[in-house]
């Protein structure tokens, strides 16, 4: 299949490249690397994108940044930051797509364990995860031509335990070997709607 | 108590009102009425009406809007209209409270059934609801001095049914009276991080 992974350059988009690259014809796009450059904050950029891409059998996306910080000290305008870009940004790829995708292609975005489960200064990722998961439990009901959309939720990857790990006291690391299946799981399978979850 | 009610002139609002009027000391807030106007979209607005309210022992939000329409025909200006109304309004009425609330205080939100339940035109609704979920389950770790905070999720109002009804389709109504008295185990509950609903 012809794949478009958004969000390439990160340690979870490094790591679905690894593990998708020799089943398919993967397209990778980035804010500053990659076969194509996209601001998913920008809508025309988007398009543009997607232009730049040709026919599609699959998107995944695997970018997005979230507000951290103590909620007392977070205005909001740091909150409203998260909103913009890892949930706005994930939504706009899936308005732009869903009339450009072939039929029977797929979405697949990525939330993550603090949807479900709080971590210290990240209020405004469970908030924005738990959008998200929202976002595609609502969309699978309105997709046409046989479009399927599903969300990753992993925990924290083993990758990148080095800057992450002291968020995640007594959780548990993922390899991203182990994540990229999922991802795989999503484009190649029949599940829509769902949230494929890499945690317990 | 002291209970400041933000969006006391909606059907939501007007039943939590009546319910609770009884029992508590309210100020009614919303943006066209009632004892004091407010923006949740502007902080500043939000601030004032704080510095308005005095002391308080629990606010109840019952505000926002949220964009109704196909998922194809939804531009990302709309999509994002929902999140600034219904989600960041309630958020900024926590954000400005957090420091305000006396000792032991509690924020009840508002979410809605479709963050479970997707309905016709509701992607928007799903996702800001189920946003506005994450948040209070991650925000109750973070509040200082005893403060709590839930949200409560109701179906359709019996007293909505004439214009919301045809949007849920073989959906049970719910009374605002019933509805009325879970805002009120909020308040006077020791329940914080939970999602009291109203529906099956």
């Amino acid at each position: 299949m012809r794949v478009l992974l958004v969000g390439a350059s990160g340690t979870v988009g490094r790591a679905v490249a690894d593990g998708l690259a020799p089943h398919h014809e993967l397209i990778r796009a980035s804010r500053q690397s990659g076969d194509l450059r996209v601001d998913l904050t920008d809508m025309a950029s988007v398009q543009r994108m997607y232009d730049e891409a040709g026919p599609l059998d699959a998107v995944i996306t695997t970018a997005g940044h979230v507000h951290f910080g103590a909620l007392a000290d977070t205005t909001p305008a740091q909150f409203n930051e998260g909103l913009q870009d890892k949930l706005m940004g994930q939504v706009n790829v899936v308005l732009a797509g869903m009339s450009r995708l072939r039929d029977g292609g797929s979405f697949t975005l990525t939330s993550g364990i603090t949807a479900a489960e709080p971590i210290r200064f990240g209020t405004n990722a469970t908030t924005v995860n738990a959008a998200i998961e929202g976002f595609v439990r609502a969309a699978a009901t309105e997709l046409p031509r046989g479009l399927r959309i599903n969300v990753v939720s992993a925990t924290v990857l083993t990758e990148a335990l080095e800057s992450y790990g002291p968020y995640f006291p007594g959780f548990e690391a993922v390899s991203g070997e182990r994540v990229a299946q999922v991802y795989r799981r999503s484009v190649e399978g029949v599940g829509t709607g769902r949230v494929y979850t890499l945690w317990q």
